[in-house]
């Protein structure tokens, strides 16, 4: 039987998570996979964890480096987070010929070119399958089976958060009280911005492109836009037209350009992402031969990363020298935002004079934009703007946004307009 | 770069996906896995294939013994069907220390235990990935990340005709009408018995069975029914009800028994499984630690089965010697289906004469039957009887038989009534 040391550094939710699993199953590991995996040191910089999982002194360690210079160490698991010291650590460890395991995708988004670099050349692998949807074995999936065929897009509920709070939203719930309700709920940190303004799906998607594409991108061509300013109106008139809006990270490559956004979506109610609700994430991958590939589970959470984090464990020791290899990174160009083609959801807030919403209609018209649906609703009296919702055909976006700052010139509309893609996956 | 030299007996619908997808991607195989996939040997018992595919004569033969002892073959792929001529290629496949990688799930559901003994000795491995949901990565999921964790049931949408079927029968068409449209798109087979009677669906249940829990059932243990007696009449009263339709396997440990059965099943809308339509499957695996998890894809077809083929390939020339071990089997008993507990969804056609549903409905309560929901619906006035559907709560299915029984002496009712379990996955 293989014996595998392993060093982890950080012992906070998914280390103590990672900890108590490889304690609990590590007969069971045994058992199933002829491999005895050895907590050899743990690292953090607070003594808590220590004493709540009862860790030898021996084991314990508050300096990194007892880790990742340590000769009997053969995978150290990296789960501070953040893009300083977990670059560091994670650099050193790869240098000194020892497998990573992380769940960090700023990380990995922002270093991971330069990372496989130095594994490949340390001849070591890198384990990422918890830096995206948590526990859902979508990284090893890719990898292993569909990478066979061409892949041509993926999309993704990548953010637990979000996905939470545009549920609650769906129920009527509005932004600000549904975000406590997440925390209270512990579906939302302390300081949620980089849940809710998009960067962490970003980061997703980022390394997503780097293992379905073999493609590095620069985090500004990925165009990010969060869910503040969705409202539960929104969702409703969504809803009633047949859709569902989603927080989606979506990349495509479509005529040897490659397209990467995060933004609030609609998307058909029955697509099989529609029916992903509450903290749960889903990445559906579309390839060649295989087609519609969609994996569905926790995105975030203790166990299931911590779940995650332990397959990589076994894959990398199961794997011997399979380590990445050094590929020539594909040139591509990169979709501008504006120059997306979609159908798009509008809300404007036309403000409530006889005629507005005709001169609305007719500056689109201008620009020659054809309007698919117009919902005006007179409901909320208290207002001095009605909303109204537009659901356009198929146009370039520059093209809307033009023919907004046309309206907005015009003084037809009060504060901002919500624009938003829907995306059908025809 | 490891040139692995493979074998293909049977080149019917999915032999020549795998030839192609082999021939075709095999520089970017080379490139992504670092392996060099050469077909050593195809086989077939007509030549129309080899003309197809333009095999030369030195690589096609008509004689299987050829390719399963042939020296130079490091693995075999059996893609023939059937329990017999398959066995005993698998059987010399392996004893010749061959890898076997194969999509036959009733060869696995019937001879798994035996085969993977075989494998186990002669230190080779088999693959079979094709054999549950086509192209889905659900088995390397199962085996390389959740069977860390206990894994405690699963259910999934196994079977793209029947599923194709129901969903057409979600529209209003009937039955029959709705097979010859399967069949007319390829769907469902010339004899679709082994799918529509469920049969198929247990051969995965068995297959995932063995590989969730290391369980080798019987197929008598797995009870079994299948979508003939379902109509589009049940289909739309359950939509009403904020259920689908769906034929499920479903294995459940509980209490140390085993659970394991084929059935249509009444699921909740919000289910992730609800959303699975046309020829589409999908598998929901729960275990400790990562919670629920769902695979959804192309369940059948040329291509995608191929490239779960060709996945296997990959995998097992990876792999090096991780051979199935040869454990031990465990001992679990298995509940007899009359012994769930459920609630259930009945529908029975009811004499029309006054007095009739108050009989009954009475005779329901003598049982002790709690009924949650009770739909008369009066609109087929052609009929001499009137469809009752009766929505149960939670009770033990030997009870309701009787109840139904004792309805049926009482001269109550007409033709068989439809009794199939709701699942809330709660």
């Amino acid at each position: 039987m293989k014996k595998i040391n392993v060093g982890i550094i950080g012992l906070g939710t998914i280390g103590t998570g990672v900890y108590k699993i490889l304690k609990e199953r590590r007969a069971s590991i045994k058992d199933k996979y002829n491999l005895d995996i050895n907590i050899k040191k743990c690292c953090d910089i607070s003594l808590s964890s220590k004493r709540k999982l009862k860790i030898k002194t021996d084991v314990f360690t508050k300096d990194f480096k007892e880790v990742v210079q340590a000769k009997d160490i053969d995978i150290v698991v990296e789960l501070i987070g953040g893009t300083n010291i977990a670059y560091t650590i994670s650099k050193e460890a790869l240098k000194n010929k020892k497998h990573l395991v992380t769940a960090n995708k700023a990380l990995l988004a922002h270093k991971g070119k330069e990372l496989r670099k130095i594994s490949a050349v340390n001849k070591v692998n890198i384990g990422y399958e918890a830096s995206v949807g948590g526990g859902i074995p979508i990284i090893s999936s890719i990898k292993d089976s569909l990478l066979i065929n061409k892949i041509t897009s993926f999309c993704g509920i990548l953010n637990g958060t979000c996905n939470y709070i545009l549920t609650l939203m769906s129920n009527g719930i509005d932004f600000s009280k549904a975000l406590g309700m997440a925390q209270k709920e512990g579906f939302a940190e302390a300081d949620p911005t980089l849940d809710i303004n998009g960067k962490d799906t970003a980061h997703k998607v980022s390394v997503l492109c780097q293992t379905c594409f073999n493609l590095n991108l620069d985090m500004k061509d990925i165009y990010t836009q969060g869910i503040k300013e969705v409202t539960s109106y929104d969702i409703e008139i969504a809803k009633n037209l047949g859709y569902e809006i989603k927080l989606l990270g979506i990349s495509r490559i479509k005529k040897n350009k490659l397209d990467a956004r995060v933004h609030p979506t609609l998307i058909p109610q029955n697509n099989p992402l529609s029916n992903v609700e509450n903290e749960f994430n889903a990445v559906l991958v579309n390839s060649k031969n295989l087609g519609p590939f969609m994996a569905y589970g926790y995105g975030a959470g203790m166990l299931p990363t911590a779940s995650a984090v332990v397959s990589d464990l076994i894959r990398v020791s199961r794997a011997g020298n399979l380590y990445e290899t050094d590929k020539d990174e594909i040139k591509i160009d990169v979709i501008k935002f504006e120059n997306i083609k979609s159908r798009f959801y509008i809300r404007m807030m036309i403000k409530d004079e006889p005629g507005n919403l005709g001169k609305v209609t007719s500056i689109l018209g201008k620009y020659k934009i054809n309007i698919d649906k117009a919902i005006q609703n007179n409901k909320n009296l208290k207002l001095k703007a009605i909303p109204v919702i537009i659901m356009t055909k198929s146009l370039e976006l520059k093209v809307l946004n033009k023919a907004i700052l046309a309206i907005k010139k015009n003084k037809l509309i009060q504060n901002e307009s919500l624009v938003i893609p829907v995306e059908d996956f025809a």
